[in-house]
């Protein structure tokens, strides 16, 4: 891993500090992005004496590292970092315990945090958030989501900007936007995509909350809680993963002139709060179309000026480190003080798209679902030829948006006459 | 003009004060920006009490306008704004004077200011930057180049990111990205194109400044000393507006398999930075070939981590009246007072690039510009067939990157030896 350090004094562009430098640093955790973090602070480049690793916790003492430990501060101990007298505390350890006993203890005790894990907010950002607002201490987290862009502090600032939002649609997870725009590129099957993005350090040892939705959907919470002040919980979303996805799903996308994306959306303009974050076929037109591999792009819709896009490189250790050591500079400035409480809400899933199908029978004839779905008012944009593979006929079919109560229920009647199997996605033009 | 007031408490997510609420404004100008300010600023929506109109100042009070001017205490004099006791001073009277007199008169007296005025910090940034550092007060400018899309001071108040930054392009000038791209997709002449925005409400009475790239360039300014801590004046900076490009152009650019854009781009990694205003030819796949109409985009090119790219709405009353007021509530907070000292740079036209290539003459044969420029080492990607037009033959050429030195060279020759005459373009990938 190359760490590529500032070259310039940081501390000269920074706004103005509460503490007197060095920032006193109390990390949790010495992983990948842990290590970064450490590499950067010590960099002479990075404005000589701006951060001080006064104490870093980590699981094992005796583990082999990378990185010289030796003024670090290292301990195993839960009550050290918080004895080290830090300005801010660094939470880097990923989970949810210990990082949430830590956390609320560094709050209570009126220390700033700093924090890249979703998995932490989305389980338990009403606590976080109240035990800030509470100690009136800031409780940053620009890492969590998109962390190579810097958009979830800006629009805490700005609340003129903010409250024009009235949703959101993106690419989040780096892992499974590569391995599907891989699979659409390469033609290579999924286990080889996935095994191609761990060979590039893109996916973790164990991948299994990229490929399952679960660090996408994480993330949507945290998106939902900053831009719509909405606590809710990953299980109260509708949510899936990239892991019931094949080749030819890919290719067929591909064939009706779009691209299976692993998307987070989310509208609340109206009444009805809706959000999904799972695998949808976007439109060669859509914006997040044309975010490949491991890019991440957020769109945000604005209630009278159209959508504001940011998009960027979606993580990795350096990048991740920088923006997490910028949001250190943010919380001892006092930066990010005021936080709104969430309220509970019921988000529904999608519930008028375009839909993108696979129909699958070991009978199917090729006017056998479009005359179907078209006689119960289910308006079809395209529509594969029947593809036998491995003895079972599968079709592809993309519908004009329609409600999912109405697709759902053609779709029973379609099921219950032809003996029929079938997969949907969202479809967003 | 419809303005849509937030419909939440703005100061609920709003950054902590300095100040006691409302935060006084003196505000100079109360044209169409002024008049959207107003009019958020008075809307029991945006906070109920969040910002006071303390005095307004015009050039004529006698005017008639379409806001009830009654409780924004109109003065033409000079004195009054100071006078007023404003926590924070908004000036969006546009041009130099008197904006430069009384933006450095508060600073000088100790209150922050907030402007949408690119030509202001363009041709006094560096006194202006200078009595705010000297006062310690805030002087923000997030409306002044991409006013609905918030940027410029994520970046100032995060170093490390900021750092990291070594270049940048964009599209900055929403109006004549509309008439490049209403030619293309109408097939419309210059004139027509210019009177299409001129309806919509997107081009001033007198477009001067949009059409020949005067607007571009002094955004480019001030993004040079955001950025690259650049002093540059615009005059300092090779640019060209749009109004050379005919239909033609926009055509040969379009059967290239990409489009003209008003561009700007800068590169400050090496020894010897560059920058260019003006439009360019940009491939199908540069991101900024997909900007269309009114929409403003900008990339920034990072040391190690590729590019983060921003897009939205350009400007716009409203919206460049929201960013303003988000940034009164970033000043009242005493937000950006670290401001570091420009440098003075010498700042060259773009060196290396593609070329996209108009070579007309009267006598001009297919395979004269082609052949002589391939001799003198100018590789060529497409060329036109010669269009007759008016009696003088054109022809239309790509080129791959070659210095501008090469390239000037080859044309000179090319000119001495066919009487041709040629215009050239940078030309992106």
């Amino acid at each position: 891993m190359t760490i590529v350090a500032p070259d310039q004094a940081v501390l000269s562009r920074a706004p103005r500090l509460l503490v007197r430098p060095p920032i006193r640093i109390a990390l949790l955790g010495l992983g990948q992005v842990g290590g970064a973090i450490a590499t950067i602070a010590a960099s002479p480049a990075s404005g000589g004496g701006t951060f001080l690793i006064a104490s870093t916790l980590v699981r094992d003492l005796q583990r082999p590292r990378s990185i010289d430990a030796g003024r670090l501060g290292l301990t195993a101990s839960y009550g050290e970092p918080l004895r080290s007298k830090p300005d801010v505390l660094v939470e880097v350890l990923g989970g949810v315990e210990p990082a949430r006993t830590l956390v609320l203890s560094a709050l209570h005790s009126g220390i700033p945090v700093v924090t890249a894990n979703k998995s932490l907010l989305a389980a338990c950002g009403d606590e976080l958030f109240a035990a800030a607002a509470a100690a009136r201490v800031p409780l940053l987290y620009e890492a969590s989501v998109l962390a190579g862009v810097p958009f979830l502090g800006t629009f805490a600032r700005r609340p003129l900007a903010s409250s024009a939002i009235t949703g959101l649609r993106g690419i989040v997870n780096g892992t499974s936007n590569f391995i599907v725009s891989r699979m659409a590129h390469d033609r290579s099957g999924f286990d080889e995509a996935l095994a191609a993005a761990q060979r590039a350090g893109y996916a973790e040892p164990d991948p299994a909350k990229d490929i399952n939705g679960d660090d996408a959907v994480e993330k949507l919470c945290v998106l939902l809680r900053h831009f719509a002040g909405f606590s809710v919980k990953p299980s109260q979303i509708d949510h899936a993963g990239i892991n019931g996805i094949d080749l030819a799903d890919i290719a067929h996308a591909r064939a009706f002139g779009g691209a299976v994306r692993p998307i987070v959306v989310a509208d609340w303009a109206g009444d009805c709060p809706s959000a999904y974050a799972g695998p949808a076929y976007v439109s060669d037109g859509h914006p997040l179309c044309r975010i490949d591999g491991v890019q991440n792009a957020i769109g945000l819709t604005t209630r009278s000026s159209g959508e504001l896009f940011f998009s960027g490189p979606g993580a990795g250790p350096a990048v991740t480190a920088s923006t997490v050591l910028d949001d250190v500079i943010e919380a001892a400035a006092g930066s990010g003080g005021a936080i709104e409480a969430a309220r509970p809400v019921t988000v529904s899933g999608l519930a008028d798209a375009g839909w993108f199908l696979r129909i699958s029978s070991s009978t199917l004839a090729e006017s056998d679902a479009p005359a179907l779905l078209s006689s119960l008012g289910v308006r079809l944009q395209r529509a594969s030829h029947v593809d036998a593979r491995a003895g079972e006929h599968s079709q592809w079919l993309l519908t004009h948006p329609c409600s999912r109560a109405h697709l759902d229920a053609a779709l029973e009647l379609l099921t219950s006459r032809t003996c029929c199997r079938h997969w949907c996605l969202p479809a967003l033009d």
